[in-house]
């Protein structure tokens, strides 16, 4: 397998073709950005960071039966997956109030919901994503209904794995956005990264942020509770 | 009956007591407000257009079977209405692309879309009435499912009932704002008003704007468009 051209740079990744037309090269860049962009930063190691959560979180997904574009990691920073069609959703799953819902609802971030809400913000950085309902996924001709119920039910799925998962290394999954895409044959599935920028995770007995809200609000060192993140999460694989 | 003592007063109208309890006294107000308050303004004969208009519009979805909390006009711009708790969701009913949708969405304004698409806002100055999904509404204990599925039907009932109204006038029924309450017996009755406030209304012919975008964009003369409305919807009955 050949790393060939650029295909499309994102905020962190790049994605490049290969010698197969089935499969991209990811690479995992040191960029991080929030608030749509407006806050921007090279924070060293980042990218590697996702890079081995996500590739550990998805290999670990597989074996609770869900599917992602996953193929194997690479290098430190760079990873190959199935060529998909991200399916322009932002696909958001909330155990916990935080972030934007808590802040456009008035509902105090910490406050656990009655039960896990699933959220779609459309994909367009020009829009600033903004939150849609499923009538407005038909509507604009997103997703099909059908395709919509899909994505709630593996989302949930996610959740119930991730969770466990989490829980497992005292982590509170708090809330966290997925994105899906189609393969050639029409399939769904699951894509993007899971990783503490996707995530909100809580140490469960300080509360302590292990996400990218240390970078969003200014906590500390954003490296140190990724490391924190992947440590417990590897720890976990070698007891 | 008699007025008693002020119950509330919002953006538009003023609420008062009355000497049944189960009615309330409706006074419109010649204030103009847009985009949350942040524009305001005074404009004589509004309060006596918006309460003439609406009032014609209650009697004639009575006729459609479909109840409102309107019980009778009173003066120039006043109106006796059933005292409801209002359920603080903006109900909003698009049948073409304009305002907020255009914007939030990236659709070109004046786009008729494919089906008639309806929106729940939550009624909340602070949050600046947020868009929510049905799952909000649920989790945020607001309504329940099945509330959520007979507000959505009532909708579109009037909708229906108000498109042919208006198309029969020469006018566009694009979008509208419903809102609706419980009486004490926990009946859903629609409140509020329907009034070129709460409707885009576009002339058929000319795509002139008879509503508060008159306001909200200066496009001249706010009375003027809906004395249009008035004059057309009153003419109709005469006929």
């Amino acid at each position: 397998m050949e790393k060939k051209e650029l295909l499309y740079e994102g905020k962190a990744k790049r994605v490049y073709c290969t010698t197969d037309k089935n499969t991209v090269w990811l690479e995992y860049k040191d960029s991080a950005t929030a608030f749509n962009g407006e806050k921007k930063a090279q924070i060293a190691g980042k990218g590697r960071l996702n890079n081995e959560i996500t590739s550990l979180l998805f290999s670990k997904l597989a074996e609770s039966g869900i599917q992602s574009h996953f193929i194997r990691k690479i290098s430190e920073n760079e990873q190959l997956v199935q060529k998909v069609d991200i399916i322009p959703l932002e696909v958001i799953v909330r155990n916990v109030a935080a972030g934007s819902f808590s802040r456009r609802l008035g509902v105090e971030e910490g406050q656990k919901l009655k039960r896990t809400l699933i959220e779609f913000c459309l994909k367009d950085d020009e829009l600033g994503d903004p939150l849609i309902t499923d009538d407005h996924i038909d509507i604009l001709g997103i997703a099909t209904d059908s395709e919509v119920a899909s994505l709630k039910e593996r989302a949930l799925e996610v959740n119930k794995a991730l969770s466990a998962l989490f829980e497992e290394i005292g982590v509170q999954l708090v809330d966290f956005k997925l994105e899906f895409g189609k393969d050639e044959a029409g399939n769904i599935l699951l894509a993007d990264e899971v990783s503490p920028d996707t995530c909100r995770l809580w140490d469960i007995s300080t509360n302590e942020k292990l996400d990218k809200d240390v970078f969003r609000r200014d906590l500390g060192n954003l490296t140190k509770a990724y490391e924190t993140i992947l440590e417990r999460l590897g720890g976990r694989t070698h007891v």
